[in-house]
């Protein structure tokens, strides 16, 4: 066994699997788990976090919310290859979904935030992003009656807190979960759910080995693997993943496995937004990760299934946002 | 009289109102009428255009929807002074409500567009908005399946056109009428919607002559009015208003006279967006379109009246966008 294949054997270890020849083991064996819908959610708590994550009052402009970047009408990002942020500033990365982040071993690329509340205060204060500040926040919040009375009836307590804004955004994401995609009734034993097509697809992600990094609920989102384990990835970005927060050098351009959950709706694909098709990033992780070259058939194949991952949408009411009271900070888009 | 009250009469008139003295003359003679649900909408053409009003793809960018000036979140505007446009552009004017927009004379702060369908043209190919095309419009529409058959299905047609989307995207600002105001549940005979403050409030908006502008099912949008009738208006822009669409020197600073429904949320107001609050805008308008001071208490409690027009908001799932296909053309936000 060459570094390269014992590499992915570790990382198929590490995740816990093991490739499967075919489909016919029976659905309960599979290395995919159907998505299960959220549980225990504080449903106050929660709508208080849908509220702030379509706030642009948390920007410093009043345009920027949280849905700015990763759109929940179209698949929890925004399908720009970086973002755009205060004042027009391009990003230096892709904006990943929020949908089942839920699910992920840890929040961001390179996995430097621990959970979605850590995450979530990032983003208010990044200075690319939405350019404020966590007092400014907090503030402003505390200054609409509505607001006030609506944290204080979530936490109980007199005064707003970025930890309480935090939380309770967290508790909205934990909502974004999408069960029932083709792919999980299937799973769960409707036979005709899937195509012959999207069957062969799915025969071909498990024998080439994509599974080793692409399993379980979320069909990804558990472990920090290579980009470029038996061919260097030639992206054109600086980015240079998991090592920015172990300081490991084997930790270099190591990033967290993306979810493939409605990746039929996450384009464009990788942490550089490079590719702009399903195809060409099917054909790119069988070069770079497993040194295999898919026939056009076989790529077609691959991405008919991956589109059956795509599972039921958010479903809720717009939210209508409090105004701002006569003393409400104004927004400053143009300072 | 002299030619400024004389001017003021006319408006009045023109308005077709007259000031009645007090509340007493019973709810069915006032001069403001209940808003109406919707009627006749083609729901099909509606549930079109509510994804168009909210699909980024419209811009150049992929960033700006139409949404994003006209927050449905936060009463139909953006709460900014002048609006943030296509690379971070500072607009010129202040972003009106789309909310009860079908129910204006004619659309935008000069009248220059006749309907909603004529209007909604313009911000998609507006360089300071949206910065796209009619043609790249229509051609991305109909380079994504699900919209090409949804438009074939509302239409009846196999080719997506300009045309189709304005007239679907005004179709759905139709849905967008608040009723059931609190004020409204007053004029259709809840004698205890309103508080003492609040119906005094509205005697002194009835008395002082407000509703000689202000009337009818919108408050407003049914006249062009000079702003500054009375003392000039000082604002801090160049805007000329209603002479840059009719040429004549009469129509310098008349301004489309804008409704008051749910003003309690479209903050910051007037066409420069330079008054921050409720009691700055009526303060002013007491000054320089009517000769009058208010007093600290007459000015809250005109205040206290006109948050009873805060009407029900649009209440609907959040839509849910279809994702583009390989062959839809890419945004370029940063070219
Ligand atoms: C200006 C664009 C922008 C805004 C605004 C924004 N995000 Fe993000 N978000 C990103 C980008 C880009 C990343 C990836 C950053 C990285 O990995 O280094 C990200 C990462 C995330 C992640 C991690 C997902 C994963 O799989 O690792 C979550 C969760 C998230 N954002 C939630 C939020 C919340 C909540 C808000 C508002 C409080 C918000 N974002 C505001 C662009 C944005
Ligand atoms: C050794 C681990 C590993 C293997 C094997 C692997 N992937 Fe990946 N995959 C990743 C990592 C890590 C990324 C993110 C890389 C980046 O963005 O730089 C990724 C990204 C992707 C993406 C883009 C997702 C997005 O939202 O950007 C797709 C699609 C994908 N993989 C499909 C596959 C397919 C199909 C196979 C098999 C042919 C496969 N992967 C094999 C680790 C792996
Ligand atoms: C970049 C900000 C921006 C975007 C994007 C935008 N608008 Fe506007 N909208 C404005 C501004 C500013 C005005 C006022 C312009 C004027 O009166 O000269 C306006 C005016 C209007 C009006 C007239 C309302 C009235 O009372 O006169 C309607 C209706 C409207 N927009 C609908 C739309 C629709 C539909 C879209 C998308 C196709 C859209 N807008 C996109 C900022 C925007
Ligand atoms: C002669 C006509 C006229 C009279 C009388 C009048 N208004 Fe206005 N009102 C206007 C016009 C025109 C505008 C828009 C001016 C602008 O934006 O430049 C306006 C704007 C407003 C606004 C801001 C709305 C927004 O969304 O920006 C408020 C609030 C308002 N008027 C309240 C009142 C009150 C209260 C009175 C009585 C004290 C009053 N108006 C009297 C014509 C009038
Ligand atoms: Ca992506
Ligand atoms: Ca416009
Ligand atoms: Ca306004
Ligand atoms: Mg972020």
């Amino acid at each position: 066994m060459n570094i390269k294949a014992r590499a992915l054997a570790g990382a198929m270890m590490a995740a816990g699997t093991v490739v499967i020849a075919g489909y016919a083991v029976g659905q309960t064996q599979e290395p995919i788990t159907p998505i299960q819908p959220p549980k225990q959610i504080n449903l106050g708590m929660s709508e208080l976090g849908k509220k702030l994550f379509f706030d642009p009052r948390l920007s410093k402009s009043g345009f920027i919310s949280c849905n700015s970047c990763h759109n929940l009408s179209m698949g929890g990002s925004d399908n720009l290859q970086t973002s755009i942020g205060d004042k027009w500033q391009q990003g230096p990365i892709n904006s990943p979904t929020v949908l089942n982040s839920s699910l992920n071993l840890a929040q961001f690329w390179d996995g430097r935030a621990a959970d979605l509340k850590e995450q979530a205060g990032g983003p208010i204060a990044n200075p690319g992003e939405m350019a404020f500040s966590h007092t400014l926040a907090v503030d402003l919040l505390g200054s609409i009656p509505a607001y006030q009375r609506e944290f204080k009836q979530v936490f109980g307590k007199d005064k707003v807190d970025i930890d309480q804004v935090t939380l309770a955004i967290a508790e909205f994401e934990k909502t974004l979960v999408t069960p029932n995609a083709r792919f999980d009734q299937w799973l769960l034993g409707k036979q005709d759910a899937l195509s012959k097509d999207e069957l062969d697809g799915y025969k071909l992600f498990k024998e080439s080995g994509c599974v080793g990094c692409h399993n379980g609920e979320a069909v990804g989102g558990n472990s920090f693997q290579k980009m470029g384990l038996v061919e260097p990835y030639k992206g054109n970005e600086k980015a240079e993943g998991r090592s920015a927060v172990t300081g490991k050098d084997a930790d270099r351009f190591n990033y967290k496995v993306p979810t493939l959950r409605n990746v039929e709706l996450t384009y464009p694909y990788f942490h550089d937004g490079a590719a702009n098709t399903l195809t060409e990033a099917v054909d790119v992780m069988g070069r770079i990760q497993l040194g295999k070259k898919f026939t056009q058939d076989e790529n077609a194949k691959i991405v008919a299934f991956l589109k059956t991952l795509t599972g039921d949408q958010p479903s809720f009411q717009l939210p209508i946002l409090p105004p701002s009271a006569d003393n409400t900070p104004r927004p400053t888009p143009f300072k």
